[in-house]
């Protein structure tokens, strides 16, 4: 297995579509643009959402024009449908990431469509994207347990996994959306969902509602995964989840990385100043322990 | 390997000791009576240290004869030397622990003494408990960094855990005082203790400083270590160590034994009541992940 671990950061994405405040454009262009100097290979920046559902967001194509982007760093952009991807496309993007869910009663509420019907969807997406050149990433929700439905199989989840990367996926991210997973069922769902796709191709996308995404991370790592996604200052939550608590922070997924001698090619020192300087800007309290750590007086 | 952990609740001592605040005899009363019916099987109460040292302890006899014991739960109390031994004593307890740290700069620091010394002035401890057929547990800071020396050798770890158990420790619990541990380190410092003695006589105590605690539990019950000290609502933290953070909470140590299918004898419910009443006692943030998500509204 290597030791190469790649964290996609999503603050400025799932981070900031969460925070309740409206965050200035100006804000989210500097977030990404200081992300980016860190030394990120992997910075999803926007969502081409409908503004009507998401008017936090409504800024995307002037979020993606103007932030500074460095050659070889991927700027994914979340697109949920096709209207969305063509908006995106216009923008420059040249990745898009789609969205589904494991539980069919969360995809209800939060798209109002089923599993199936997000996936048929997404199909003139992956047409268009495979003609464009562009690479898609996948998002599958609640696959460690849903809001509304409780438990979750973990065969839906393999399932619904594989026919993403079949359909087109060059990578799927498999959330715990609200946090409730604990390091025995993620590594089971891991191990399950390696047995259908490559687990090269699979990323763990963990949240810290009830402090157990890193201790998910360990059990993932130890199962081959290598890719995961984080946010930095623990920005966002899901606003389904309870608990104030959101992403797993980039910092403390750094600490844990470095400290297991592991590569991310990403420095505390540097993330922990970018957490500090947008929670400032937010008004909001750093959700990162490693961040609040590497500032905290002696 | 068994399925069953043994939780140390250590928020009486350890977190309350490092609190600003000076809190009331009365509420650390009421915090052990109510930790005590969440079902708890040991809870460190206070510690007969030096009023001079540490004068938020100075009610040490007060709390220990306030506080109403459970059949079969062990309530240690922490002593320095043998004067805080003959005042524990006097003061009806069954069980002590001594404390020692595996860093020399720690060690002067802390205690204006040598690890050496240290050992010394616990021989005559030793001698009396056996006599009064007194428990003894066993302490040992800074066993992941220091925040004077920096890193700390696993053999003088290993060295100094096994003097305490031959002394006449019955469990020594090894702690990452400042929190800068990981995974990795974790695990082979338990690995190399489990050598020299007995792993069901190893506890392993985790600061949650860099948000590491959890994944460092993971790593040690993954080695055979069953036993963990935690803190209602993350209650503490080491004066000397850098962030805001202080020990793991129970709470979230709870949520991961249960979510693991091991057995504990807690449940998240009850505890988190606890965690929610102290911190509103104390006037201070919950630090408990999953404390918190158990209180937040949907």
């Amino acid at each position: 297995m290597t030791n190469q671990v790649r964290i996609v950061e999503v603050g400025p994405r799932d981070g900031l579509q969460n925070e309740k405040m409206n965050v200035p454009t100006g804000v989210k262009i500097e977030l990404i643009n200081r992300l980016t100097a860190c030394g990120h290979s992997a910075i999803e920046v926007t969502s081409f959402v409908s503004p009507k559902w998401v008017p936090q967001l409504s800024d995307a194509a002037e979020v993606f024009s103007g932030f500074t982007p460095k050659s070889g760093v991927r700027y994914p952009v979340l697109v949920p449908n096709l209207v969305g991807y063509e908006r995106a496309r216009a923008a420059g993007a040249t990745e898009v990431a789609v969205f589904t869910a494991a539980s069919e009663a969360f995809s209800e509420k939060n798209t109002n469509a089923t599993i199936a019907q997000t996936l048929e969807r997404f199909q003139p997406i992956f047409e268009r994207a495979k003609a464009d050149k562009i690479a898609v990433r996948g998002y599958v929700s609640c696959v460690l347990g849903c809001p509304y439905q409780g438990e979750i199989a973990i065969d839906d989840v393999a399932r619904i996994a594989r026919t993403l990367h079949l359909m087109g996926c060059y990578e799927v991210s498999l959330g715990d959306t609200i946090g409730v997973g604990t390091p025995n069922k993620a590594r089971a769902l891991m191990l399950a969902v390696a047995q259908v796709m490559p687990a090269s191709a699979i990323a763990g996308h963990f949240h810290d509602t009830y402090g157990q995404a890193l201790a998910n991370v360990m059990a993932s790592l130890e199962v081959g995964v290598r890719v995961f996604d984080s946010s930095i200052a623990g920005l966002g939550g899901c606003p389904y989840a309870k608990g104030a608590t959101g992403n797993l922070a980039t910092e403390d997924l750094v600490y844990l990385v470095n400290g297991m001698g592991m590569d991310c090619g990403l420095e505390l020192g540097e993330l922990a100043q970018v957490g500090a300087w947008i929670s400032h800007k937010l008004g909001r309290e750093n959700q990162s322990r490693a961040g609040r750590a590497q500032f905290a007086k002696l």
